[in-house]
């Protein structure tokens, strides 16, 4: 079954912010309830938004979330230090977002979760982003490599296969017609290399500058599941890309007896 | 782009055997016409419903199709009379549905379209059903082996390639989790080693014994398009399904400018 990161925790989103700057315990709450009621397997927490307050709302966050939410969380920030202050507040192994090549945060997160490998109670995971200092991949061998070299690192510093999310980095298909092809095939390469590996991301840049973009999306995720993809992070509350992952996941032989796809038409999320 | 077979025109649809009994011509163009609006490359026409009819219904429905049909036909019937007759009564290559492994249906089915190799103005496609006399193929291997067999046996009386539709036959997941992979997986192999033959065949039957089936069937195509099917028996005036396959058919990288879903967008058919 596809593992959802649910994104909603993120103070770039404008109700989010007003409730993180109020500290309304409650509106946080009932978010992340609904987020793990709707199928989230981790909740991202971002409060990178309001400038020069990250350490202090990503704290007030933990403080929220941790003692109440029953799925481990995401831990989403490019700073160490602020990382170093979340890992310490959770109490299961959380997923770290994230790594890429880029050579100053590779060499900053690099030694912060070289301390963590090993650590029985609290090993990390970790999303490893194909970027490096030439930017986004401009091909499919491009995020291939890229993953490569991410996972061969990932696993010189001790770390299993499968705690290593890859993220091929998604680009609008409005700029050019290759740009989901390039993925596909750059997905199917790393699995079949690395079976143990996920892979994740969002998704929503695909559809960037093009109209009905929620169809895009859940149309582009199904295609994704079918390469490969394992894991995204998205709103779990839109029921229909939650309709459309859980058909995916039964026609994709993970569904046995069609459970969850009978549970999710019960509770009526999914509608022809 | 995917090519839709439009499946409407079928005696075993009920108001379509009243209209062809009652020899409604203006039903028939009707429909045909918004199939074809719609984006079907061949319209089907199958008369087998109607016992003792085949024939005469057969022979009806052509000759008020053909006339104002803009695309080819695909000639549907068992019996090699009626499609011979089917043959002389169209003006440009049809698609013929079907012929399979089964001894008695391949061993009168081949003489027939031998016959047809190198016709210059009306050679003949044709839907090879990967059935035989055992029965549905029952794993990956199966299908694909059968499509090898008819690929091989087609190529042997001179079709070309992109002549072939191999038709991998899919079957219900609610009785095995297994179903979708298992055709999934065949459909990416015979891709893979035929790269011209294409793939097609209904869908419907996925969902077979599950609620809500119109979402399996258009996630699954995707799922199917995605490893390589390029062209389906379906109802074209299915808008959900259609703004599925024209969405697909984008992210795989084959509408250039995103022309073929803008202009869905702007018609109304593909809604978020």
């Amino acid at each position: 079954m596809l593992q959802i990161i649910g994104e909603r925790i993120n103070t770039s989103r404008k109700e989010l912010q007003a409730a993180v700057t109020e500290r309304n315990t409650e509106y946080i709450t009932n978010d992340v309830k609904q987020q793990i009621e709707a199928g989230a397997s981790y909740i991202d927490v971002n409060a990178g938004a309001r400038i020069g307050h990250e350490r202090e709302d990503m704290q007030w966050l933990l403080e929220v979330i941790v003692p109440m939410s029953s799925v481990p969380l995401c831990l989403d920030s490019p700073d160490p230090e602020i990382l170093e202050m979340a890992y310490a507040l959770v109490d299961t192994p959380p997923l770290i977002n994230s790594i890429s090549l880029e050579k100053e945060r590779f060499d900053t997160m690099l030694p912060f979760l070289k301390d963590k490998v090993g650590k029985e109670d609290k090993e990390c995971s970790i999303i490893a982003l194909c970027m490096d200092d030439h930017g986004m991949p401009a091909s499919s061998f491009e995020i291939y490599s890229r993953a490569k070299q991410l996972i061969e690192e990932l696993q010189g510093i001790g770390m299993a296969q499968d705690n290593i999310y890859i993220d091929p980095l998604v680009q609008p298909i409005s700029t050019d017609a290759n740009k989901g092809v390039m993925v596909l095939e750059a997905v199917r390469g790393i699995t079949t290399k690395y079976p143990a590996v996920h892979i994740t991301g969002g998704l929503s840049n695909i559809s960037y500058g093009l109209p009905e973009r929620r169809m895009i999306n859940r149309v582009f995720l199904t295609l994704m599941m079918g390469a490969g993809m394992d894991s995204a992070i998205l709103d779990p509350l839109d029921n229909k890309i939650i309709a459309a992952i859980r058909t995916a996941d039964m026609l994709l032989g993970k569904d046995n007896f069609c459970m969850e796809y009978l549970k999710n038409v019960r509770a009526g999320k999914i509608v022809s």
